[in-house]
Parts: structure tokens; sequence; C-alpha cells
């Protein structure tokens, strides 16, 4: 079995470590020129490589992403039609729940407010902080998959109500008081204190929270995303912080990225930017090769990987 | 009976609920000189009056602080030695368990520096964040009471293991693994990620953690105090912080407050500093009245308040 390793993070002992627990002949490219030689005749696909390569992976079975987007993979062409394709979902969910639940946690307290003043040696105790409490908030996670429901556990301990929605709720979702279909957002809206998003980017996710749909959230939401920046606007996103339609926002996830220097978000007062590295854990290879070594197992026995599959249609 | 009201968060509705909810006799005082005046007067004062003033509160029989911290009142004399004083204990565990967790989950996704990153418009990505995880963290919490048992509930949820240390543990402490008494302390500290403070300001917690015990803690271990700031001396922090010897420090209180603009501390580069604002709460009020409705009640049934009565001599 051909098993082409592609990911900066993997260094010569995690190599050797694939090496012994798959027995696989390792394909493993010294430069980015020998990534297009080596596809052709990867089996399996294990890490990055250049999407437009995938062209040329005829022979590939199986595609494993580190990571838990896919949208860069799915919308080329394949070498293989039938090549299965899984990600890194569940790579993630911890450290990112604890960076949403940090932003979240930065408004209610005002850390960010209290940084500026620090830099100023200033010691500015009661205004103009807004102190904020989770204790019987509502917060709404858009997107209840790995990353939601490491939030939602998290968060039920902070004595607030949380309710999920996803396009398709499967009833097995733990740790939110309720999981909602996503056609039911609209209806919430009004009354969530906190909406966290956590949606893959998807033609159908692309701008799905607009000015509308903020305008309908009350004034005192912070909204929260850490999943795809495509999901609103820029524009939408400026123009309700400025009219005051929502109380702030916490953003590791841009539409554009890097947010260029003259984005007017980064300087707007209710704004925290974090420059999309939530997912980033020291945790990340042990937990993605976990991943990778137990869809091997199961890819070896059945021909099939058995966790993160990704329906290509879909889009995760 | 005569009740003292003297707090300034107090609106005229408030007053009215207390005296409809108490049917004592209000004395509220327009002005600090009128309070000397009303002080002989009062058998219950519920709030802040100057220290200095409880010399003559010759009738007073109970003394209701509508927050934690007692030492200015401990520490003068009393016109009635005999007074029963209790305090807000109970009214801040969520807020503050909020703030502590706020900072740490700053320190863990480096929140305060993407905050410095934000204002310089630079879209840092990867360096220089620490990237930390609570998941399977040890963190200790000094000082077990209404503060720590809230901040332990939330933390459990985070997959970390949380320890308590108090003086005596009374054996109900929950939320924790395990709650061991203070003396026990130095034992610990090598194997500690984090340490959360919340120990009250008395002779025997000033300086408590000094040098020497910080110089314990792994390097990699964030310290947060949200108790009293004369638990650790502002060289001794400076000091171990400066040489590594400790990761970083999330600062509420402080030696000497308001920190003093040319102290060390506001410019170190892992230090965040509050001012002492870890309390503010929109619920402070409502909770500081439902103890001392709560108190009241019992007070007048039996003579004692129920809730948070203060050990004079042990300062809290």
């Amino acid at each position: 079995m051909n098993l082409l390793v592609g990911w900066d993070r993997l260094n010569a002992d995690d190599v050797e470590l694939i090496r012994q627990r798959t027995g696989a002949q390792i394909l493993q490219p010294e430069s980015r020129e020998q990534v297009a030689d080596l596809v052709p005749e990867a089996q399996v696909i294990f890490g990055f490589i250049n999407p437009s390569l995938l062209a040329n992976a005829v022979n590939c079975q199986w595609l494993q992403i580190p990571y838990a987007g896919v949208e860069r993979v799915v919308s080329v062409p394949w070498g293989n039609p039938k090549m299965v394709l899984t990600n890194g979902s569940g790579v993630f969910g911890p450290n990112i729940a604890e960076h949403v639940i940090g932003m979240l946690l930065a408004f209610n307290r005002g850390l960010h407010i209290a940084r500026d003043y620090q830099h100023s040696r200033i010691w500015q105790w009661e205004e103009p902080y807004p102190f904020r409490e989770l204790t019987g908030a509502c917060v709404g996670i858009l997107g209840f998959g790995d990353i939601g429901r490491h939030t939602a556990r998290r968060l039920a301990a902070f004595d607030c109500r949380v309710i999920g929605f996803r396009t398709q709720p499967r009833g097995d979702e733990a740790h939110a008081a309720a999981v909602y279909p996503l056609a039911e957002l609209d209806s919430h809206l009004p009354s969530l204190d906190y909406l966290v998003c956590a949606l893959p980017h998807t033609p159908a996710t692309v701008g799905f929270l607009n000015r509308e749909r903020l305008q309908r959230l009350p004034r005192r939401a912070v909204v929260i995303n850490v999943g795809r920046g495509s999901l609103i606007a820029e524009q939408d996103l400026v123009a309700v912080l400025k009219e005051g339609a929502i109380a702030g926002a916490g953003l590791d996830v841009l539409p554009h990225e890097p947010l260029p220097p003259e984005s007017e978000l980064w300087s707007l007062p209710n704004v925290i930017i974090t420059p999309h590295n939530s997912g980033l854990t020291p945790f990340l290879k042990e937990r993605a090769l976990e991943i990778f070594f137990e869809n091997w197992r199961s890819f070896v026995e059945t021909g099939m990987p058995s966790r993160n599959l990704v329906a290509r249609e879909r889009g995760y």
C-alpha cells in the first residue's frame, strides 16, 4: 500500500511512527515538485497537498485531511471520483471551545478594555466595562458538530441555557438543552444573548448570517465566529456593529484572510479579532494521528475508513 | 427596629423594598455627616459605613456588609463588642469565576497578544502565541470558599483536574477532585499548571505566596489572583515573572491599589491586569439583597442572622 504523507507538522519521528503503525510504503515528498511526481502512485494520502494535484491522484482510494475544513478539496476535480474523503473533525473541539468561551468571557468581563488601560497604566475600575454574566443567559450554537458539542458541554457549567442549530438534528446531541433544525433559527434569534457560529463553508452557508438575521438578535447579543468567515459578509457585520444592533463580535475567521489592514473591523470598539488560530493546540498532531490510525485500521479491514467521512456533495 | 441603610448602589425603589420586606424603621443618611449622627441609633446596619464610625455603633446588634472582604471592619473598635458581623460571600461567586476562567483562557489562547496585534492591524497567526489547553491540566485553587467552588464547578467541564486548598477542609466541598489543608500546599505546587488565588486578607495570608513558593511552581504555571493583593508581595511577583519561574500572572488584585503608574507589573509581557473589578456584575444588588433578606428573617426569628457569619478573630 502506497501512503503519501504530506503535512509540515510531522517530523521524522512522526513519519517513522506512521510507517510502523501502518506497515505501508511511505511516499514522503522532499519538495513541492516531488509531490506532483508521487501523487499518481498514492493509494492513500494523509495530509495537505495542493488541491489542483488531486486531478492526478488516479489511484487514490482515500484522502485523510488533518483539519476540519475541506472546501478547497471538495470543489476541485478528483483523479479517482470514487476516492473517499475524511477530515479531522474532533481534533479541534477542546481548544476551539476554549477559544470561544475565552472570547465570550472577555466580553463579559471587559478583558479587551482592561488590556488597553493596562498599556496606558490607567487603573480604570467601573466604567466603561459592560459587565455581563452567563448566569441565566441563552447561548445559541450555530453548527452543532464536534466544536459545538465541546463548547456546549463547557458552557453548561456556567448556568446558562445552550441551544444548538444544525441542518438536520440527529437526536443524539448531548450537552444542549435543545437542538433545532437550522431552518428554525430565525424564530429563536430574538432570544439569544450570545450566538456562537461553527458552521463549515458550503454554498448554503455563504452569507447565511446576513444583516437581516443579525438585526433580529437583541441589541445585547454577542456574536462569536470560529467556523468560516464566509458565513457573515463583512459589510453586514460592520453595519450591525456600527448601528448598535448587536453588542459585540468575536471573530477568529473573516471573509477575507488575512483581514486587510484597511478593514474597519480592526478598529471597531466592540470587536475582538484573532487571526484564525483557534484551531491551534499542543494536542493537534497527536489527535490528528489518532483519527488517522483509527481510520487506517478500518480501511485495512473493510476497505473504508470509519470516522469523519465527508459527503462531497454536502461539503462537510 | 432601627435599620441603618448605607450603600450607594441602592436607589429609592430598593430602599422602599427593604422597608416593605423588613418592616423596620429605616435610617437613611442623606450625607456623610448624617451617617455619624445616625450610627448610635442603629440596631442593624446594612451596607458600608466608615469603619471608624463603628466605635459609636453602641446599639448595633448586627452588621451586614454587601461584599465579601471585611478586613477594614474587623480591625477597628466596635461600640458593641458583641455585634454580629455577616458578609456578602456568595454574591460574587459566578462573576468572579467567569473573571478567573476568562483570564485563564486569555492566557491559553493568547487573547491579550491578539488584542495588541489587532490595534496594529497585523494578522499574526502562529507565533508568538503560547497555545495551551486545560485538557489534562491540574488547577489548584487557593482558598476554597464560595468563589473557589464556583470556579471549580465551571473548570471541571474543561476536562482538567481541580484541587482546592483551604485552612481547614470541611469534607463537604463539591466540584474539586480533592481539597487539602493549606499546610499541604507546598508539596503540591510543583504539579500545578494553574494556581487560582481566592484567599481573604488576614494576618496569615499577607505575603503567604512568597517568592520561594512561587518558585516551586513549574515554569509553565499561570497564577491568577482575585482574592486580596496582599497575598503576593509585588517584588516577589516581579522577580518570578522576570526570571521566568512562572509563565504568567492574571491579577485583579494588587498589593497597592490603584496600582501606581510606575509599577513594573503594568508592562511585563505575561501579565494581565484588571482593576479589582472581578466582583462587578449586574446581579450584585439582587444577590446582596437576597442574602440580607434571608439573614433578616433569621435575625427576627432567632436573634441571629443565619448566613455568612464572620468570625472576627479569624477575619473571614
